[in-house]
């Protein structure tokens, strides 16, 4: 009987690390100007390329790119990013239901967005908010319910439950601010398009005369703080069906991430959920207990995903240099575990899409990847940046192949022929 | 009228003959290790690359990563081994019959498998037994006919022929050794599956009792041997119905190989099949005789796939080192050739899958290549070898494409559009 080495897999995703060049920082990218000898260590001695989440110049979304990243096609599974996001806040999703990822934010009184995140309110102020908002469907009396629920700092989800519902319901978040706020229109001729959209317009109306009146806000109000005073709901969409990368992979798989859309894409996924103590999604993240969570994981999974969320908010913020700090205490608290596991696990770090810290946005740049364990081609790249790993052994590859190339190196994949 | 100079194309494929860097020969390749200047040579005159056969990650087997090299996409095109090994054991297979592979095995009392491969018995060894086995149909007084066909060492065809027949049967062959075999079940609800298992489980039986109380048999016996006392069927399937290599790019081909899959599937693509003497699909195979019948084939083909076998098999015994020394009998042998053809073919050295040595299986990692001749933008590559050819200047392509890029660089291919 043939003897096969079975190995885990650790995809490290750094969340919109990728970046161009910037003249802030001397005509480099974060990656070029961070010191990070615990990634430079696992390039050299691994395998280095470049990705398309999805494919060559397409800048992808947190959600589609994750999609992508996990062996879905987006053009094919994706539904929305209200269904994910409400499955990574922990929300039990029917087939039925719409969900939508909501902003809280502040509105003048005629309706224009002042600010579309709230002055970036705390999570225990809009805790407090959202715990208002919860027995909003039978105070509206209506027949079709409502459940709110607060993710990370100034971000909820939305969803509606009953018969007659459609998710073709037009993005009230008009994406940006100085403008005024959509009210939902229906995006086909259907009833229950026309009665969603009625729904969640009562919703926003009721919504708003509670905010304002909230403790919290006069509060705010009081401190010359942004009031959170309406809901921004945006990405309409009903529970995508994917295949789970058990069925596809064979494989049982779980996340670690603080972002509720990146737990929500691997539920949808089949992969179990892990809770790491103060993994917030921001640039204070307690990496530290992420990474020990990870090396529990290791433990009882055959894949782990781990989502550090911060490279990516420095990039929107259009700091580079932060961007470099950041990924600096990254590489250095990886640093400390990588003993632990080094020996056993396929670890891949990247990037789920380049966010260009120029521009302030998503790109569709390749990411650099870098791939390192037991069995891998060593190539004489040895350095994990944009510029470096073009050069590498991978060449060039694509999202969708990327858990594919993991578990053969793993070798878990089995032969397709004879 | 432009004139173009058209040249002959040479495809010789090394089975299995990228690897993964192993310890035992200090986390090298065998290829890295290996002294071979005449595929150096080669590889430093032209152009190379990294080559993912189906796709990047996924493992393939000799039926389905040829049809890829070959241009046809497996998963449209793949019908089971048993009718590729059939048209390569030369038997004429009608649309409706269906064929298996075989191995003479070895089973205990109560039919557990001992040795899937009956101790690699020989060649002559084989071919008595299956002499014996020729006119079983009669005796079994089955309406269906049987054809059994010896084909390399423990290998061998099964074709069952008859109307009411179907190819959704089970794997007899269980694929590790220690369990029962698996008695052959219809895989659908058809009368034609349950017919067809019944006459395969006839043959197994009957077989069995004539192998067991065989001379040959009994010879291995007193000598110690393992006796090739069952045979095990798998991959059962019908003609697959392919274009041929002519009807899509205008060109006669041939093959040389000694194992029957290789000429099945070129028999299936409409190429002709050489025979060279000594050609037996193993490490012992006359190579001179491969390569001076190949020189041969090059003067009346417009395209010859040279087949040899022995790296593979070295990489499934786990042993990087004789595959190192293969490659280095290959390199030699044929750089005696050389220069027979080198002026005016487009060469093309690749492997149709990775067999990693330490594991000694399929893996799905890509394969190198190398493209020397007349025309070919010339890289700085000068080496023949998984992490040298990644570097090179063909980049990371897919077996899909190989025949397109090789009869393009022989200027067959016509223009598409205007």
């Amino acid at each position: 009987m043939t003897y096969i080495y079975v190995m885990r897999v650790l995809l490290i995703i750094l969340d919109g690390v990728a970046d161009r060049p910037s003249l802030k920082i001397g005509l480099m990218t974060p990656l070029q100007l961070a010191r990070k000898p615990t990634f430079d260590l696992l390039a050299a001695g691994g395998v280095t390329g470049i990705m398309d989440p999805v494919s060559p110049g397409v800048p992808v979304g947190s959600d589609t790119g994750h999609l992508a990243l996990l062996g879905y096609d987006p053009y094919v599974y994706y539904t929305g990013r209200g269904p994910l996001e409400a499955l990574g806040a922990g929300i039990e999703l029917g087939p039925m239901d719409v969900a939508f990822r909501c902003n809280f934010a502040t509105v003048s009184d005629d309706w224009v967005v002042i600010d579309r995140r709230a002055g970036r309110i705390s999570d225990e102020e809009a805790e407090l908010l959202a715990s208002t908002l919860a027995d909003l469907s039978k105070e509206l009396s209506l027949d079709a319910e409502l459940v709110f629920k607060h993710t990370v700092e100034h971000r909820g989800v939305l969803v509606i439950r009953g018969a007659g519902l459609s998710e073709k319901i037009s993005d009230v978040d008009p994406h940006r601010e100085g403008v005024k706020v959509q009210m939902p229109r229906p995006l086909d001729s259907s009833d229950n398009a026309r009665r969603t959209s009625e729904v969640l317009r009562n919703f926003l109306v009721k919504s708003r005369e509670i905010l304002e009146k909230h403790p919290v806000n006069i509060e705010r109000k009081k401190r010359g703080l942004k009031v959170a005073n309406v809901l921004l709901p945006r990405g309409a969409g009903r529970l995508p069906s994917l295949p789970s990368i058990k069925e596809r992979y064979g494989v049982k798989g779980a996340v670690i991430a603080g972002g509720a859309i990146y737990k929500g894409v691997c539920r949808a996924a089949g992969m179990d959920v892990i809770n790491a103590p103060g993994a917030t999604g921001t640039i204070n993240t307690n990496l530290d207990s992420k990474f020990s969570t990870m090396i529990e994981a290791l433990c009882n999974y055959d894949f782990v995903l781990l989502h550090i969320k911060g490279t990516d908010s420095a990039s929107h913020d259009k700091n580079p240099e932060l961007k470099a700090r950041f990924i600096e205490k990254i590489d250095s608290a990886l640093g400390k575990y990588l003993e632990k596991f080094l020996d056993d696990v396929i670890i891949c770090i990247t990037g789920d899409h380049t966010t260009c810290s120029t521009v302030g946005e998503h790109r569709g740049d390749p990411v650099p990847i870098l791939i390192h364990g037991k069995g891998v081609r060593i190539d004489d790249v040895n350095k994990f940046d944009e510029i470096s790993c073009s050069k590498g052994g991978l060449g060039r590859i694509r999202g969708l192949d990327l858990l594919n190339i993991l578990f053969d190196l793993a070798n878990i994949t089995k032969m397709y022929g004879e």
